[in-house]
C-alpha cells in the first residue's frame, strides 16, 4: 500500500504529518512519500527511528495556506504540497493522497486533476460520527456548500454504497438532516430533496432532526455542506465549550469534588475516545477517480496516522468500484 | 403585568404550563390569563396554593398540535389557544404572550393577528446562548428559514437593540454565523448578508465559526432561521449524548470511578444549569407588534416560570420601542 501525505498541511504541519506517518509507517508497514518542503521534512525526520526504505521525499515548494482562497490557490500555487499530491495519485504514483491542509483546495485539486466518477456531478466530503448506538456518516460537510436537490440524491447513493461495503451494513438507512421530521418541513430545496430520495430505491427513513443523528437513527445523513459544516463545527465547538466550562466548575469546588473528578478520569477519557475526532481517521472525499481522505486542519500525530489507516481501508475495500456500480443501478 | 399564556402548549400541557404559572405568580406577583380547555385546566390548578385573583382563565376549544402545519392550522382552528392568545394580546387584554406550542403557528398566528414593526420585512426569534464569557443573542433560530440578506440586517439591527437595551452592553458586536471567519466564505447569501451588514452602522465583526459563538466572540450572532435552528438542535441533540455516553461510561467502570462520579456531582450540577436552557427562559420573537415569548416545547414548569419572566422584561424595558427607534435611525 502506497500513500501520498501532504506533509504541509494541519495546524501544526510538517511535524505531526512527519510523526503521524512514521507511526503508520511502524504500526502497519505502509510506504508513505511524503510531499513537502523537503529541508524542513527532513529536519522533522531526524533523530525518528523508522525503516528508511518506507518513506519517499517528493518536494513541493509553495504551500497552500488555511486561508487562502481554494480555487484561486489551486490554480496558481502549482508547486503546492496539495496540487502535486492529487496529480501524482492521478499518475498512480500513489495509491491514495491524504491531506489535513486547506479543505476547500483539496477538493478543487482533487476534482480538477483526478474528475469526478460517472453519475456524479459534485464531490462530497463524508464524515464518520460517533453516536450513542453505531457510527452513522454524515456526507457532504463541506465540499458542496450550495448544491442541488440531486447532488444529495447522489450523496445517499453514495453513502449506501460506502455503508455496506465499509462498515458492512446490510441495508443501510438514509436520513435526510432537516429542523423537523415531518415531510412538509424545510426550504424547497429540502422538500425537492426529500422527494427525489423517497423515490429511489434507497432505504430512506425520510427527515432526521439532529438530536436522531446523535442516538444512532440513521447510518447516512445527507445534507447540503454548508449546513453539514455548521453540524460538525457546533459539535466540535459545544464539546470544547462544555469541557472548558465543567473544568472551571471543579476548578472553584472543594477537594472532595476534585477528588471526585480525579477518580472519575477513565470514564471521561473512555467517552472522549468515542467523540474525539482523531479516533475516527479523516474523512473520505466521496465521487473522485481515486482515494482521497481530508483530514482535520488540527490533526495531532494520531490522528493523521488514523486518515492514513482510513485511506489504506478505501483502497483496501475498493469503495470507488462499490460506488460506481452502486451509481448504475439507479 | 398582565401575562397571557398558552397552557395548551408543550410536551405536557397543561400540567406544566398551569404549574409555571402558579410559581410566576407567587414569586413575582404577575396577573395571568390561562387560555386553553378551561375544564382541563381548572383539573391542574385543583389543590394547588395560590392567589386566586391573580388567575384568569380563557377557553380555547382547540389545540394545534406541535406536528400540526403552521399556516394551516392558524387559519382553521381559529378557536386555538395561540390564535386566540395573539388576538388577546392584540386587543389589549395582556401586556404579553407566552407559548410552548408548536413555533411556527405562533409566529404565523403573531405576524398575522399583531402586524409587524415599522421597518422590519420578517420576524426572527431570538435566542439567549451561554457562552465561556457573556450572553450571547443568536437570531433566527427558526422564524424565517429561507431569508433575504436584509432581513438579516433587520435581524442584526434588533439584536443590537436588545443587547443595548435588556442586557446593557454598550456597543454589541454583532456577526455573521458561517463555516469560515474570511469574507470570501460561504453562499452567495451569505456574502450579500455579509456586505450589508459591514455597510451598516452596526459594530460588526464580520464572520464567526460556531465554536466561536460558544467561547463568546459577539453579543449578537445573526443567521437564516433554518441554520439557526440547527446550531440550536445540535447544541442541544449533543448535550443529551454526550450525557447518556457518560452515563453508560460510569455504568460499566469501578467502584472507585462509581464514587469519584458521586462526589463530582455538583460540579455536573452547576454545568447543567449553565448550558441549561430552562435557565434562561423563552426566546422573544422580535419583530412583531407585542410582546411574545416563545418557549421551549420540551419546557418544564420552572422553563414556563422563566419565559413569563422574560415576556416581563421585554414589556418592562420596552423593548419595541427601543428596536423600532433603532430601526428608524438607519
Amino acid at each position: 500500500m502506497r500513500i501520498g501525505l501532504d506533509a504541509m498541511g494541519g495546524d501544526n504541519a510538517p511535524e505531526y504529518p512527519v510523526k503521524g506517518a512514521i507511526q503508520a509507517v511502524c504500526e502497519y508497514g505502509y510506504d508513505i512519500t511524503l510531499i513537502g518542503k523537503k529541508t524542513e521534512i527532513e529536519k522533522q525526520l531526524k533523530g525518528l527511528d523508522y525503516p528508511e526504505e518506507k518513506i519517499a521525499i517528493v518536494e513541493a515548494s509553495e504551500v497552500i495556506e488555511m486561508n487562502d482562497p481554494a480555487a484561486l490557490s489551486v490554480r496558481k500555487k502549482r508547486k503546492s504540497s496539495i496540487v502535486i499530491g492529487a496529480e501524482l495519485l492521478k499518475e498512480g504514483v500513489f495509491d491514495a493522497f491524504v491531506s489535513a491542509g486547506n479543505t476547500g483546495a483539496v477538493v478543487c485539486a482533487a476534482t480538477l486533476s483526478l474528475r469526478l466518477l460517472p453519475g456524479v456531478d459534485r464531490p462530497g466530503i463524508a464524515v464518520i460520527f460517533p453516536t450513542l448506538n453505531k457510527p452513522c456518516m454524515v456526507i457532504d460537510v463541506g465540499a458542496n456548500i450550495d448544491p442541488k436537490p440531486l447532488h444529495l440524491l447522489q450523496y445517499g447513493i453514495m453513502g449506501d454504497a460506502y455503508s455496506k461495503h465499509i462498515l458492512n451494513k446490510e441495508e443501510p438507512s438514509i436520513a435526510l438532516l432537516n429542523i423537523g421530521e415531518e415531510d412538509t418541513k424545510g426550504t424547497d430545496f429540502i422538500k425537492e430533496a426529500h422527494i427525489m430520495l423517497s423515490e429511489s430505491k434507497l432505504n430512506f427513513l425520510g427527515n432526521i432532526e439532529p438530536k436522531d443523528v446523535y442516538k444512532g437513527k440513521a447510518d447516512v445523513v445527507v445534507c447540503d455542506g454548508f449546513m453539514g459544516n455548521v453540524f460538525l463545527k457546533v459539535t466540535e465547538g459545544f464539546a470544547d465549550a462544555a469541557s472548558e466550562l465543567l473544568k472551571r466548575e471543579l476548578k472553584f469546588s472543594g477537594w472532595i469534588t476534585k477528588l471526585g473528578a480525579t477518580l472519575t478520569l477513565p470514564a471521561f477519557r473512555a467517552l472522549k475516545r468515542k467523540i474525539d475526532a482523531t479516533e475516527y481517521g479523516g474523512a473520505p472525499l466521496m465521487g473522485v477517480e481515486g482515494s482521497v481522505i481530508i483530514a482535520h486542519g488540527s490533526s495531532n500525530a494520531k490522528a493523521i496516522k488514523n486518515a492514513i489507516c482510513a485511506a489504506a481501508d478505501n483502497v483496501d475495500h475498493k469503495v470507488n468500484v462499490h460506488v460506481v456500480e452502486e451509481l448504475q443501478s439507479y
